[in-house]
């Protein structure tokens, strides 16, 4: 991807003659993860309040919203899944329920990543990312006691933490294959891409300011597990997630996603 | 600092009805920090080819860069400084010698900073951060052979890997004092402002792509001293660094130095 | 695990009235994990330098080595494997061809791992642990570019660091299930177990110095493809590993293996 | 130093035929750091059952512990300071006072460390060490809001965090200076050398079991200064640190410290 009449390349920052410096290359940007999401209901006035303009609380949800854990692999068109120190990544994040235009959505108000390629992604598609150390775990085929085999009774465990202070910990058993996940997962995810404004005089009209919808190609959901779970989210300094932490905790699930992300709709731009 | 109609708070993302979940506070940003910096020629060819449109190669530079490491200690307004586990960060960049409308300027290429706080502000001013892992040898008031006291023999070294690859390593031993930083470090640094785009078929024009001029108030460099030095970058995977790696090395230094930040120049709108 | 008179309990450091502090909890250590490992063949006289007194190469090996990346999930008996963030981890080592007292073996040379408790328990059994950051591709169920099934064709790619030196890389492409990995993965381990003394006058004599085998309980390995290789060790500052790199490299292998560890044989006590 | 027969050098693991990638150099060690430490006070009877064998609580101190902060440089006798990726490191650990055959003593029942080469020299010593993120505000030279000098008012923080849980949070405000440190800091450290063993039947005998006191070389104390100071040790998963939280907190310190390491003076062997 040529950038400039003096032949830098790269989609986005460095850029350099050669383009292989770049945090990331061009979409397509292809993932398959592996996931625990715990659904869970918040106070749904503190839900609300994290809504950007143009969306409204669902007043079916009554607060509701996810927990997601996710352990990515992503790939370019340049066998990046071969580079897993560059590109692989996990990933923790909320998304609350929301309606925009009458439409049943989710909204992403907090996400943390472990990696840089990840976090640039993020930003440039509207995902609000900072740096946390995230775990879950996984699931191995050769069987162990530490094996954790997707079969009823197996525990799974997953937290996410920034800057040394624990934002969220859940734990899930799984119980039963659920064979139709649009069931549980059938909102599209909006986001708020947003980049600030430096100039003095300026620093609170943000440059880029847009309410974005995620478009995933070939979307895929398979090996969906439900069960009890648990979710914690503590109050600690320096954070404001907790004022969504649950009220009440539904089922947490263990599944496998995949999709290629090459485009973006902006539903609004905030600054028009 | 309010951003919306809905009590929305927060300079950056994720933006929240308390702000302080905001990946960094509005300016003022204040810095300190104790760093090493290696004075050396590349390949003036290889200097020109990353430069921006609008810089010029610097004729009389040859091809004359700085590899920096710094250590640094961030605080806005709200005694940032005492939670170091979120604002205290190191990092490394390459800084070459340009020539803007006739001003002596450098060019920031390159920059590696292992703290997302920082990778954040440094994307909304223009440096091309990635993260990385950064590492300079201290000067300690006690006295120890570990301590590396700011006096002739003393030896310090540096080094910054990213994704697990060695990007660059130095070391330095101290000399002399220097009195005159200025006769050294004077020049102005530009970067490019950039912020891509997502939607198809737009992805090769950046929502953002300026250059602008970074802005120091209140600017001190202190404890400057200097001596030989090494300095290595060598050619590794995915990295077009070593392009621009030594073919002669200067002077290294050692220094601290300090400013804040509340404004940046906008010198050419790409996009306009 | 009670330890002494006082009622501190803890099989490893840190002892404390309740025992949950503890670095590691007492053995059953049950372990599965995915796995890529590359046969490579090094200069014989350098692997045979690597060997501890009572050992000796193995003439049919010819230097042959296996370097072997892997992602681990642990558990104790008190479910660690739901907390991922202190018992998940990922290791990389060396094996080389060895013999004692006429059995074929292996031995461990160098091994890295990015986890504090694998480290513990690494020194408690004679694995020479150092910290490392360590990766590999990962295959996922969900289908995608990004998902690396097991099947022909298939890439992956691996990769262990240490203080920001890339130490190696290697990289498979899956050709074709093996159905009997004992054909290949048929030598059980010895490793040095080792601590040094401080005492003045003492430090050349550590304090326990064992020849050890390494016991597994249940072992399993399953889902075995193999295919061609690349494997990489580079010349570092600060390292000796680049004296085993390949001068020829064979087939590289993806696989799952687990078992548990309750024992470990004293093969010699070298202070006896 | 060399080991063995065969030629290997190392005095700690891993051993090889150059000795370069041993964790450790051998003796002597020399240190030099910047520290903060908090003078608190904790339940007795919590501090006291933490004490090892043939130690007793201190009635005088009443519970008495410092919670101490320290940014260490390390070098042996190769200019190890000059590779700061591989042995700078950041420490956290708990003092608590007690006494050894009438002798005012205080006592290590937790530490900290982000480096492998620390984890290990404190292993051979003693230091019951788990690794953790640990940060500490630092004094800077240069002029900012943000340099914390060494002066009246200047704020520090400090926190230590591991797998993820916020083990300690403190602040300090300088106050004055204090001439005479060794009125505040003047009982040597006992430490317990504890090595596993894992052959099964004998797991629970450790293989290595001693009080051991510290031996600091030319040790040094300088910059000393005071202030009010708050201190928070909360209740977090898998730990029991938080037993000895402060119950009322004394002052906090800002200070510099040296010593070398040559020797370790063994009080006790357990095993005997």
């Amino acid at each position: 991807m040529k950038n400039t009449s003096k032949g830098l390349k790269g989609y986005a920052v460095p850029l350099t003659p050669e383009g292989k410096s770049s945090i990331d290359p061009p979409p397509p940007w292809h993932y398959s993860s592996d996931c625990m999401a715990v659904e869970y209901w918040a106070d749904p006035a503190a839900v609300a309040a994290l809504l950007p303009p143009g969306t409204d609380a669902d007043p079916e949800a009554d607060g509701r919203c996810f927990f997601w854990f996710l352990d990515w692999q992503f790939t370019g068109e340049n066998d990046e899944l071969t580079d897993p120190a560059r590109y692989q990544y996990r990933e923790a994040f909320v998304l609350t329920d929301a309606i925009y235009k009458g439409m049943k959505v989710t909204y992403c108000p907090y996400i943390f990543v472990d990696n840089d390629a990840a976090f640039a992604r993020g930003w440039i598609q509207g995902f609000p990312k900072r740096l946390g150390s995230i775990f879950q775990t996984r699931s191995f085929a050769a069987p162990s006691p530490a094996a954790a085999p997707l079969a009823p009774g197996s525990r799974f465990g997953a937290s996410v933490a920034s800057h040394g202070e624990r934002i969220a910990t859940a734990r899930i058993q799984l119980e039963e294959p659920i064979t139709d996940p649009t069931s549980v997962f059938n909102r599209p995810t909006t986001i708020r891409r947003y980049f600030p404004q430096l100039v003095a005089g300026k620093q609170h009209v943000p440059a880029v300011d847009e309410l974005t919808l995620s478009i995933t190609d070939n979307p895929a959901i398979v090996n969906v597990w439900a069960g009890p779970a648990e979710l914690n989210i503590p109050e600690v300094a320096g954070e404001d997630i907790h004022l969504i932490a649950p009220r009440r905790v539904g089922r947490g699930y263990r599944l496998s996603m995949s999709y290629s992300v090459t485009d973006l709709r902006i539903l609004k731009d905030y600054r028009a």
